[in-house]
């Protein structure tokens, strides 16, 4: 099996949201990671650069359809709820974006351009 | 043991030398990789965002003594002047940065507000 994808996305955090996106992303619910979880992401981490308000998100895809599964995420109902919450608090930097889940992509996708795999 | 650290730092690339900074690390000086490994940093990608000319460096730290460690890869011939030759295509985040390996940071830290492992 070749090595997991690694895939990078990033989003502007409305500075106005930057507690609540804190306090609810502290105890995100259950079934939102239930749907990342049985659509073969690991290893997800969001970091924030506050200064230029900035969103980083990190994980691993490790199934096989990667498109099969966003799509179930995206029909999932606690995510999309999840959605609706927190897409009020980003703004995208993808050109006519209107939310998660549509075609054209809430988070804006990053290139890959250094892999170092090293030895765990 | 607990969880490995995850470091996620960002920086600007000067769009003069986009082609020259791809090229590079698409081929990785051997030393700078073994540096990397002796200080436990595995699972270390670098993403490129064009429209923002943003780097976003990613890592997993390994080991149990971060400072130390971070302290043999900048003492480094090969990573030094590995350093010498990037620091040159990138513009530093961080107010009175002046280059990889000083005591302030060149790459910028981000703050980690959300980690999900999952189940590999």
């Amino acid at each position: 099996m070749s090595a997991p994808k690694r895939i990078c996305q990033i989003i502007k955090l409305k500075p106005s949201s930057e507690a609540e996106y804190r306090e609810c992303h502290a105890v995100v619910w259950p079934g939102v990671l239930a749907a990342l979880e049985r659509a073969h992401i690991i290893d997800y981490s969001i970091h924030y650069y506050a200064p230029l308000h900035l969103l980083i998100a990190n994980m691993k895809y490790t199934g096989t359809d990667y498109e099969a599964d966003m799509k179930n995420v995206a029909e999932d109902p606690d995510t999309q709820r999840w959605w609706a919450m927190t897409d009020g608090m980003q703004e995208s930097l993808v050109e006519g974006a209107t939310g998660s889940g549509k075609d054209i992509p809430w988070w804006a996708d990053t290139e890959e351009v250094f892999r170092f795999e090293g030895k765990p």
